[in-house]
């Protein structure tokens, strides 16, 4: 009988998980059944929110359960099928990640596109990472040519895509980023100024020299001091995209805003959102992206960590701020 | 020669004003010209945006200047005219309150319109706090019956509004308020539930037991505290109408969020809105709220301090939470 091994959540976190809240587990494959497939898993990704899956509390997406494997997005190979439309040799991407493969109805497996791009790039700018990015800089926080646009964690997987996103349709693009080499990547990927967080310093004065005449949109993957001084550099009217707040997840601590009064002052437009809600509109998405691809004007970069045995490695070197561009795992 | 009383803005308050930051001095009244008109005040209106004023900062309105007369909503009669439209015994609204008598362009005072009501209704009511009750609740804050609105300062001018205009529409509203008078006063409206925030207790659990369905719109007088109670209670996509943070305008303290980070979870919308940006659609306004006025739905009251000499005393009196309803200076 063939084995496969899987990831599961051993015990929740509180703060930082650790490894002890892993545990690689072996699993017999049960055979296929009719319009079901195998896919060998060549990529997994490790993403932000998958820390507010490993609490126990209600939240857009269900808590992982104790002892089961962790889900997340993933690139495979189909090895297996009996269903038809998917053929052994056939690339498709999945939320069966965490596991060396995966097996079950084909509805659960979709095909990658032919973009010619990297198949991984389906886990980044071309996945969710990328999506999230498009659909929060232009539809949440509705972006246009000539706005000014700060994004914090702009050397991430999301933020990344929405400097270059942001840069491609004329906006002026100022960026966060921990550290002088991810900053300088952030520049090198056309942003106009970039803030080194780790420095000494006040963000709100950071953030005021880099953007002397005002923000009019914050795409937030960061919270915390990154929303205060976004809160009190806004013009009129900005929008806030809400898109994460990697701030707060491993840290129980009261946010502190000294500015939040300029929501009303300001008038500010503050929105949370959830890409999977943009999911029924994916096809805008392809076709707007495919043509960027295309003419060159995106660069997907990725932080790789090799063997399925060091995904939770690459899941804590989230927190540690480790990753430029999309963080993920050969398997 | 005529003279008027005017209070002045002596000195810059910082933290809680008190007496000694403001001047009542005497001015020589100037003859009027041609489209002039002079009016003798009746009514002034102290509102909690007037403290924002007191300071040297840019915000929405721009600051009250040292040593000269401060402005604000005021209710009076044409004494003396010569301009069209404007005869003397005419009631008027205009925004030279903290004053005895105005006198200016005729096109700076606003006939009352004959609604049957009190004059000084339209300081209320159907004045500034009442159009943003109206606006703020039904399209910044959208609003529908079915609704479970959350109004904080639900005693206070507006949020006694929100709290009856919800009512009248068809929403399941809860208030808060100081004290049990208050309290009673609040649930006489119409609110079905009345939390008073002086009592022991987190306002998250009181809030969670008094909208066990959570709820849909919260409409912010207060910031702080209610706002994060609101954040930890709100349902997917509610919308927040960010109407005034009394809370800080006094207190320079940053604001301690714990659940900021549902803004993402819950696909927030949260707004802040000035109401002046509604002045070109008042006509709505006063249709709705004259209808509602004239089939009873609204109660209106008033905490009234008597003679322009007790201006600051009703000013200052917003910040102890003093008054019932709104707070305003006979004259």
């Amino acid at each position: 009988m063939m084995m496969t091994r899987a990831w599961t959540l051993k015990s929740r976190p509180t703060g930082l998980p650790d490894h002890d809240n892993f545990e690689l587990c072996e699993i017999a494959d049960a055979p296929i059944g009719a319009g079901e497939v195998r896919v060998r898993n060549l990529w997994m990704s490790v993403d932000p929110y998958m820390r507010g899956r490993m609490n126990d509390a209600k939240s857009y997406a269900a808590p992982f359960e104790l002892g089961e494997p962790m889900h997340g997005g993933a690139i495979g190979e189909v090895i297996e099928s009996q269903a038809d439309g998917l053929a052994v040799g056939d690339l498709v991407q999945h939320m069966f990640g965490w596991r060396d493969s995966a097996q079950g109805p084909a509805a659960q497996f979709t095909k990658l596109p032919a973009l010619g791009v990297a198949p991984q790039v389906f886990l980044g700018m071309l996945g969710m990472p990328g999506m999230t990015a498009w659909f929060g800089l232009l539809d949440v926080g509705q972006a246009k040519a000539g706005d000014t646009v700060f994004v914090s964690a702009a050397a991430g997987a999301v933020g990344s895509t929405v400097t270059q996103i942001a840069k491609a349709k004329g906006m002026t693009v100022i960026g966060s980023a921990g550290g002088a080499d991810k900053c300088a990547w952030v520049k090198s990927l056309g942003a106009d100024a970039v803030i080194d967080y780790k420095t000494e310093g006040s963000l709100v004065k950071k953030l005021s020299e880099a953007a002397p005449k005002g923000i009019d949109v914050y795409f937030d993957n960061v919270g915390g001091d990154h929303l205060d001084a976004a809160l009190a550099v806004a013009n009129d009217g900005a929008h806030f995209a809400m898109c994460g707040m990697i701030h707060g997840y491993n840290d129980a601590t009261p946010v502190q805003l000294r500015y939040i009064m300029r929501i009303v002052a300001a008038r500010l437009r503050i929105r949370g959102f959830i890409v999977t809600d943009f999911f029924d509109r994916m096809g805008e998405f392809y076709q707007d992206m495919g043509g960027l691809l295309a003419a060159g004007k995106l660069e997907s970069r990725e932080t790789v960590h090799e063997g399925l045995e060091a995904a939770p490695d690459a899941f804590l070197g989230l927190f540690s701020g480790e990753n430029t561009g999309k963080m993920l795992v050969r398997i």
